[in-house]
């Protein structure tokens, strides 16, 4: 995997990065690596170009890499994305790592997704969902076969009893919306000094859940097929769009242009639409 | 108003009834009378039968009273309920109140739902929501209008800004999926000897909250209606039946025979029922 090698290029980020930002690297690496063993085939080679899959900040204040794979034709996955952005800021560095696996109009079943946010060296923002494609107060069978009989929500419920952790509330009301009622929000802080701490949780409690959580999402969902009406899956792809379209404004395509010289932040933005499958809105 | 009668009659109850049993009482009072005087000749006389509106158990530790007005014909309005139960317990007693005021298919706006859950003179569970209608992942028109444009969520940070403020989530995923992304659900909690705190939360922040959630829903929903086409409003009579029929599970139904004889609980749940326009499940 690419995914990670833009942040351990000729700058030092990486010899002298601080533990929690290695445990998080590794999190998402060995999250990645678990996806990629059972998906296997079903998943095509990378294929961002060079200049995407790795990027940089003229000052060289900013790195990134985005990795895409889509699945192969026949399979029920549309896309597996793995992007990291990290970012030097007077007091530390920002690190923005997300894991999408989004399934297509094959099947129903929700797609995964993880991002986690780490602003400081003692805290990280953790959102971790199944992110459900039906509207749950309409199908209450799909509420119970992904949600209810996967008991997906003590995941959540383990992560949320950590002291550390406080509820983080997307300020986007559509974020909130479009996640499960068993998504992982939280806030892990961990307080001045806390490096230690935030690395332990994240090596510890955070990785299990994530794993957990993936897996279940592999035996439930990632191999999944279901028989749509067409009306239904009319539907289906109105809101996948929706969501999709809404969840690049709210999401990379706000934080990249901060973050990167606007030619770079162009090209990557383009290859993460393509994925999406959105245009510009 | 019948509504609270019940709980005034012969048992001495209501005389001494703890301050901050005193307080919801009020504020749900108060909240039925401001939109009573808002709606007007838009609801028409209360229709429950005399034994329902008010309600005893034969072994006298539990009073309970029900009041449904449906909307008058032509009107948005489909009903409005307000319910009362108050059950002595070992330790002190458990007060239940609920204000509904439920739209029809005339129009796609949100209801209005109200529920306060205080299980000692020191908490009290408050689920205040403008219970969205459609699917607001796939309807970000919906979402902007009632939530965003109403900058509702405001009225939730001033809930959960209160130190005494721990959220509460529902254990049924259902209620979880039905809410919107700005519910109050919270679980206000004084701690020992925290009655007085509890009585001044609840005639101050609480009774303000709620307040000014029901006047933003008097003024953007409860007059509005809305031109659909026929598979829109067949869509929403569908997820309106099936989020009416999952929280009567839930909820009243669920709580009334623990606290009511057989035949009481019957009675009461048939009227509900009958409000909802639902049949048993």
């Amino acid at each position: 995997s690419t995914t990670f090698r833009a942040l351990a290029g000729p700058d030092p980020v990486v010899g002298g990065a601080p533990a929690p930002e290695m445990a998080q690297r590794e999190l998402a690496r060995d999250l990645a690596d678990q996806a990629v063993a059972r998906l296997g085939p079903r998943l095509l080679p990378s294929a961002v170009p060079a200049d995407v899959a790795e990027f940089r900040s003229s000052a060289g204040n900013a790195a990134g890499s985005l990795d895409v794979r889509r699945g192969a034709p026949g399979s029920s996955i549309d896309f597996m994305l793995q992007s990291s952005l990290h970012c030097k800021v007077p007091n530390g560095a920002i690190n923005i790592t997300s894991i999408l696996i989004f399934l297509n109009a094959l099947t129903d079943a929700p797609h995964f997704l993880l991002e986690l946010i780490q602003g400081s060296p003692t805290s990280i923002v953790v959102i971790l969902d199944l992110l459900p494609r039906k509207d749950l107060a309409l199908h209450p069978d799909y509420l119970q076969k992904y949600y209810e009989n996967t008991q997906i929500d003590q995941q959540r419920g383990k992560i949320e009893a950590l002291p550390q952790a406080r509820l983080y509330r997307s300020p986007s009301l559509f974020v909130r919306s479009a996640c499960s009622p068993t998504a992982v929000m939280v806030s892990i802080e961990c307080g001045q000094g806390g490096e230690r701490a935030l690395e332990e949780i994240v090596r510890g409690q955070l990785a299990t859940v994530t794993q957990e959580v993936l897996q279940i999402w592999l035996d439930n969902c990632a191999d999944s097929t279901a028989a749509m009406e067409e009306t239904e899956r009319d539907c289906l792809l109105k809101r996948d769009r929706i969501v999709r379209t809404k969840s690049i404004e709210v999401d990379l395509t706000a934080n990249l242009p901060r973050m990167f010289d606007p030619d770079v932040s162009n090209r990557v933005i383009t290859e993460i639409r393509k994925a999406f499958g959105v245009q510009e809105s």
